[in-house]
């Protein structure tokens, strides 16, 4: 077990990112088409090719999970990452057109210190994301960096710098269920400005420091601090859980709900009017049924776990952006 | 009045497309900022930003909507009508940075017999969307074409070329409620193989050439018939309905349920688990307040008759695509 949601066997992740721009994209493919849902609890959501993961509607199977910086301009890189399962033959195929789904959610990176230069000179200078998501489909392996890389480039939260995390664990009746997640909070993922992460009771050996929670919850370690104002912090964490246990749309959706449930667990505050909160749930279906009521619990705890510890490897694998005002990171301040 | 959506105070719509292609793009941008909700019916929708237009998210307004071809590839093509936006200052600034909303909904025109070189040479040919959408949001006015342009260039219907439609009316209260629709349903818009339009109770003057109803409606007229094999046939109506109306965002989502009927009535089947039909709903907010229920339900009512119009209007005003599979217009078969 690489403790990364590549342990799901059928899934492998690759990241991009423009390091000038202070932003990227990471992807998850799927060596075969999966069954996936999506529940979006943050406010102001951005996403790509999301209604059809609804239970009511027709399509079942999609073949990558795309999470981006760069807000609504980064919705562009699911064009990419489909230029290249196209490439690949993946996806249904439709009087002989191939048609790949690639789904996506984003987050908002856009005030962290890069360049945009697609703002400042827009139409001339393209948004970096559609090719971002090729370069990061194309890099997809079983093997990826967490961090500061990918989706997570740019993030933050209130009080650290953000990034990518994942984590994985097998459960009780011998699923395996993974968690990505591009930790991006309006939020703070520590109890007040301490080494004590909030997902601390979840976490595995020394994944993220090994600190535990603090011994007394002061009140000013519980004050409510938000990212930037109030009135202009927009943030988001997006995320993807996946198990090889086979499910249906629905139970998909199930999944994608009690996910969210590590967000709130591991970030306070969380699903917030400014934070665009997203979390896909896929089977790769390589397991035995993981649908009936029990085990669909057990697989949903486990999610839940496994994306709360994502948030915190997230923000504690991550290394500062290079700018004056940028956000501290979580080893240089408390040591690794 | 042009009996086109544009007679909405606000509202400017252009057109590109990609003859080789057989594909296109047509945008709604909006002089301002506009209050906008969604209704997704069909069972196979693709959209771009739709998810932040729920009633519970935070994002009220948008400043444009998109509609285009090429199925899922075609999402792309937000990214190019908000560099368009972006470079015209529209939308919300967070901390220095200009934000515009697009929000976008796709139609399957894939396998309609144009040529669709990025889907043959994947990753070196990119998708044509992204220009298209640029090019539609830069050739935005008050008037634009019908027929086989834009969004509507290579729609279909079971037994017809669909197209671009588009319709207005002034409602009994004063309010302006204008339809704009790219007409590829899996189903039909005409009685069987007749000249007559099921939208003709609602039809103003001869704009869809005023052949009424026809006096029995025999059973083979009313067979139901899919376009293409049902295990292939995806489709989609995509739509927008506009009002000067100012109107909130939960009264948006009830105007664009109601809108939906004027696709129920139009075309038949609808809605199909192979259909994608989307129908956007804004606010353009230049009148008075229209949301309490008895003038909600008129700018309804009025918002399903325009589309039901609309829908119409799309297929008499197409041009058959130079293919020669392809399906015939409805005046070279029946005059106009």
């Amino acid at each position: 077990m690489r403790n990364l949601i590549t342990d799901v066997p059928g899934v492998k992740v690759g990241n991009a990112h423009e390091p000038r721009a202070a932003t990227g994209v990471t992807v998850a493919v799927f060596d075969k088409s999966c069954v996936a849902s999506v529940a979006t609890l943050g406010g102001a959501p951005g996403d790509r090719a999301a209604t059809l993961l609804e239970p009511e509607m027709t399509r079942g199977v999609i073949d990558a999970v795309v999470l981006s910086g760069g807000s609504l301009y980064g919705l562009d890189a699911a064009g990419g990452v489909s230029a290249v399962l196209c490439k690949q033959g993946k996806g249904a195929t439709f009087g002989g057109i191939v048609l790949p789904v690639a789904v996506q959610a984003i987050l908002f990176d856009l005030t962290n210190g890069g360049d945009k230069d697609w703002i400042k000179q827009p139409i001339t200078h393209r948004p970096p994301y559609w090719d971002l998501g090729r370069d990061a489909a194309l890099a997809a392996g079983a093997d990826f960096a967490l961090g500061t890389v990918g989706a997570g480039y740019g993030g933050t939260t209130a009080n650290l710098k953000g990034g990518l995390g994942s984590a994985s664990q097998r459960t009780a009746s011998g699923f395996i269920v993974g968690a990505l997640a591009a930790v991006n909070a309006v939020g703070m993922a520590t109890v007040g400005d301490s080494k004590h992460f909030w997902a601390a009771p979840y976490e595995q050996g020394r994944e993220f420091g090994g600190h535990g929670l603090p011994q007394k919850f002061e009140a000013k370690a519980l004050a409510i601090r938000f990212k930037g104002q109030p009135a202009e912090a927009t943030a988001t964490t997006i995320a993807l859980v996946a198990t090889d246990a086979t499910l249906t749309k629905p139970e998909c959706k199930r999944l994608a709900i009690m996910a969210n449930d590590g967000l709130a667990r591991a970030l306070r505050p969380v699903h917030a009017p400014t934070d665009g909160d997203t979390v896909f749930a896929v089977s790769t279906s390589q397991a035995a049924p993981g649908g009936d009521p029990p085990l669909l619990a057990e697989l949903g705890a486990a999610a839940a776990d496994c994306l709360a510890r994502a948030v915190a490897r997230g923000v504690y694998e991550a290394t500062a952006l290079p700018y004056a005002a940028a956000l501290p990171d979580y080893r240089r301040r408390f040591g690794s």
